[in-house]
């Protein structure tokens, strides 16, 4: 698959654009006309560069508001064309993109535009230019790809053909089964864009929300798959709108562009694989069973099993080690040859990463997961891009095969077992012995802190590279604004990654460190009895995060809970929700650093995170940090 | 006019909430349940603290999901609703809102509706709670105010009334008038929110996009002429569910509420007044031509009649000084007592203040307008709450009237003359003979970077305490992302303010100085002969922004302009824009610090600012910030 993205994906002057598609291994571009137009390259110069950073030019755009219109306008309209294909020539460009007109048509009629475009083809023939012609969603006349493919045959030249958007098509929610059946040879160009489903005017829709695929929600697969089987071989070139993508840095925000095609790519081969059955049942003619565009392919990998261990990295480890001690979690040991330390409590290992720089504040810096196969799982993730992680080994030490996700934090593929060991605990020498130390625990969720620029970069990242799955969307209130809040997890359940997007500080330069500290972190672990666990701790000191009595009077006016159950919930600072699938107990440690630790029980089949529970923790930990 | 928020509307836990409200000015506000239930403060502290702080509690608020369910759900919702009304007498509070069901109601029958209804009235009686119901403009089966008023009719509880909100009528387009003829008794409670006009599903819309009276585009004088026409005497109260007040700082957020109270009340009356022919012709009961509610007036002011000056602030002011000194303007000497330099070409007025801390880049700190009358102009400012800008005056030297901005800028009103010159421009000394001081030339607009916090807060100051328009929004392409831009203007044009919106900066510590280099802000200057100036300042030596020469290839595609006239910009960096109502000439300086200046000739009746022409502006700006 012949790879591409639009210049107007990204932030950055074009020679930055450029250089950015280069690195992240674009195979061609497709030259926004504004970029050009603000640049002090001259055309001839993005030619020499782009050859010079081994890519095509693969389409100019946009041309606008070219069809339908009177004839004294058609002239201003193709002495306009004629401009741009000579400039094109300069460029050494062959492949222009013409959108519906949207603004100054003013016929509709399929005769009369059928016409306009057959001379503008001819006049592209003379310049030796190919005209690919897209219906826009909100396109005047001419807004359902099918009738821009209807009217290039209707034309018949060989210098028209159309241009598929997905965006314009799936926005629309239009049937994409009919593209099987256009002529490839009328199919100029594929741009792909996903969005979140949002019910607002498609305008604004694809002005601001587009995101790369896997970010959204169109089935672009299905899409992919459809024109895969038209026989179509040209670019699939990324054209996404993006408020963010456009003030995020340029080279980052391309890597996560290619990486969302690789992903395409695969995923578009998936879904051929999946409806070979029925098209060899005949609905699909024999002829475009097999299809001329090479898909690859990636290393597989399955769900995966469970969190192997979460790791804090801290400067003064002690209170993290208080915390965890309270908690019910022993101490098994140092590590042999690294000044680690780790903990554990039933199958939940937590590592305490004593080489953080100094004065840092505690905060999680490493995850792992169990997986079939490491190295495998691994080669994906190289395969997607996703940044590799060095770790200092010794000769006979598990090696960590490592990535970095979007947030930083350390991502570490790990050889699962039946029965929930870690045989990299051998390496830490003999721990204590520990009170908790028979309890059943195991990690139930981390909730990670997401930078606003890399939100949409984070749910791929965890879609691609280790098969989580987005859950519906949700918005926390917090006293510092909504916080964004979009779950990734494995089927079953065993993963669960909640990604914060923690509402944007006012950081001057001053502020910024204390605005760091509002970013929390945390882990959470799951016990079979959290009453007890709770009783416990608080035997042994630890400070619960203190919820407030009015909770538990709405608690009670919304659930009519027994009281002696009331009561106990009460004197353990402990949260309680239900729904019509269980029921959900839950507490929080105060904070340290950027985080803290929360045990949770899940009674029946109850699958959240206690959603409404999670103001009233907000705003209590925002009340003790700005006393503190 | 009794005026209220509601706690939602703002950042902070409830105490910060509370006390902010009571600076600002309210007379009471609405409890957001979610605000009590995460606050560490009982009741009776909440009780306490608002009387202490001279704080109406008026509304406790919402309580949702009661109405047209099953008999068994009704048995759970009247028992919940009196755990809230036994929590409101210990908050000492008596109304309460209970919204529209959304999500529970199964049967959709009013005979039904009104009998639940009316059991809620009696229970809330024997607790001394009055009900006001609302219609959710998403309610399942009631969504429209006048359904909910039948309802409040069909039921005649003295407990049971209704509750307007302005959003949930206006959103839906509901005609306002029929308000006039309810039951002034029947209305327990008005909440007002205006929102821009966005085509996308209600609740979203609702949810983060409410904004405070005077900032977005709802009719909502007419809105509260009818309530005011129908009798009511109760609050009026903000209920504003907006992203960026909940993350804006809560003093300064709860004032820019009270000032577009303020204004609301003023611009009610106005309406009243407007519409008082009609209502004596008889279309208004003569019982309504009078009304109890007492409606506060503000100082007349009109627009200002035009720019009185604009200063510029720097540490070192030698490069000002050239460029001024370059684009034609006349050193007319030193002040007699401050730091201050002054520089004319024409009308136009540029003060260079020498007082800057040291090492400050130059940026614009101050702007005066001509206004009728200083002190009249000053009060109303000071009634909307504008903080007040001191300046040092001597004796015998002219005081000026200041007030400050939301982004900082200090604004001066200034007493404005009939020929266009400034009285005070005699406290400066005897400046050099200058080769431009024959010029015609006027400050045509200046374009300010806004702060995301205040961009909503500034549109209500200007139009408010200046009584500028805001104009259509626009956003314009940059190599850093789209910059939100808002007109705000009189309707001569002889004033033009634009607010700029810069993109979000990925601002870490270190990049903080570099961040703020990047809100550039500048004033443009008309002349009648664009071309001469533009020469006679390139023999002067000025640095021109540099325009591509692609963008002449693309004005020639678009305008198809004559050759010498295109040869004439490009040689000159001259840029270029055309519509049906006239032409736009202008050219850009060199930027220094965060300030550059602009010149520009307007043909016939053009109105606009060269809005195709920003980007390139941007893109070249962006390249020269990033080279250096």
């Amino acid at each position: 698959m012949r790879t591409g993205i639009a210049t107007v994906c990204l932030s950055g002057t074009l020679k930055e654009k450029m250089q950015a598609c280069a690195i992240a291994g674009f195979d061609g571009i497709e030259i926004f006309e504004q970029d050009l137009v603000t640049s002090p390259l001259s055309p001839e110069d993005v030619r020499a560069m782009a050859a010079d950073l081994g890519l095509g030019l693969d389409l100019y755009q946009p041309f606008r508001d070219f069809d339908g219109v009177t004839a004294e306008l058609l002239k201003a309209n193709l002495r306009r064309a004629e401009a741009k294909f000579k400039l094109m020539s300069r460029l050494g460009m062959d492949t222009i993109l013409v959108c519906s007109n949207v603004a100054t048509a003013t016929i509709d009629d399929d005769e009369l535009r059928a016409s306009q475009l057959a001379q503008l083809a001819a006049l592209a023939g003379e310049h030796g230019v190919k005209v690919a012609y897209e219906a826009l969603a909100w396109g005047k006349h001419v807004n359902d790809y099918e009738h821009a493919h209807r009217l290039v045959e209707m034309v018949d030249h060989p210098n028209l053909g159309t241009c598929l958007d997905s965006f314009h098509i799936l926005s629309r929610d239009w049937d994409t089964a009919p593209i099987e059946d256009f002529n490839a040879d009328k199919i100029f160009f594929v741009q792909v864009a996903d969005a979140p489903k949002l019910s607002m005017d498609v305008l604004s829709w694809s002005r601001h929300y587009r995101v790369f695929p896997g970010e959204g929600q169109f089935e672009l697969a299905k899409f992919m798959g459809h024109v895969v089987r038209a026989g179509y071989t040209g670019p699939v070139s990324l054209e996404v709108f993006n408020d963010v993508f456009r003030q995020s840095d340029v080279e980052r925000t391309a890597v996560d562009a290619m990486r969302s095609l690789i992903w395409l790519e695969e995923q578009s081969a998936k879904w051929l694989e999946s409806t070979s059955a029925e098209a060899a049942a005949g609905s699909v003619p024999a002829s475009r069973r097999r299809y001329p565009m090479e898909l690859a392919t990636l290393p597989k990998v399955s769900e995966p099993a469970g969190f192997n261990f979460a790791e804090v990295k801290a400067d003064d480890t002690a209170r993290l080690e208080k915390l965890l001690g309270q908690l019910g979690f022993g101490f098994e040991g140092r590590h042999r040859t690294k000044d680690v330390q780790l903990w554990t409590m039933g199958q939940a290992r937590v590592i305490i990463n004593e080489q953080a720089a100094s004065h840092s504040e505690p905060a999680i810096a490493a995850l792992g997961f169990d997986v079939d196969s490491p190295v495998i799982a691994s080669a994906r993730a190289q395969q997607l891009k996703a940044p590799v992680v060095q770790r200092r080994v010794q000769a006979d030490e598990e090696v960590f095969q490592g990535i970095c996700a979007p947030d930083s934090t350390e991502i570490f593929l790990c050889q699962g077992s039946p029965d929930g060991t870690a045989a990299w605990t051998h390496e830490f020498g003999e721990g204590l012995e520990h009170p908790g130390s028979g309890n059943r625990a195991v990690i139930d969720h981390v909730n990670l802190a997401q930078p606003w620029q890399h939100f949409d970069e984070a749910v791929l990242f965890y879609t691609s590279a280790l098969a989580l799955e987005p859950q519906p969307f949700a918005e926390v209130p917090s006293p510092s604004g909504l916080v964004r809040s979009q779950v990734m997890q494995t089927t079953d359940g065993a993963v669960r990654l909640v990604l914060n997007l923690a509402p944007a500080q006012q950081a001057s330069a001053q502020q910024a460190q204390s605005a760091r500290k509002s970013y929390q972190e945390h882990i959470a672990f799951a016990v079979d009895d959290l009453v007890a666990t709770a009783r416990s701790a608080r035997d042994r000191g630890l400070e619960f995060l203190q919820i407030p009595a009015n909770y538990y009077e709405d608690l009670d006016a919304r659930f009519d809970l027994e009281p002696g159950f009331l009561a106990t919930l009460k004197e353990l600072n402990l949260l309680y929700d239900r729904d019509a699938d269980g029921e959900f107990l839950h507490f929080y440690t105060a904070t340290v650093g950027s985080v803290f630790f929360e045990m949770v029980e899940r009674r029946g089949n109850y699958g959240g995170y206690g959603a409404p529970n999670a103001p009233v923790r907000h705003a209590v930990q925002y009340d003790h940090l700005h006393r503190n």
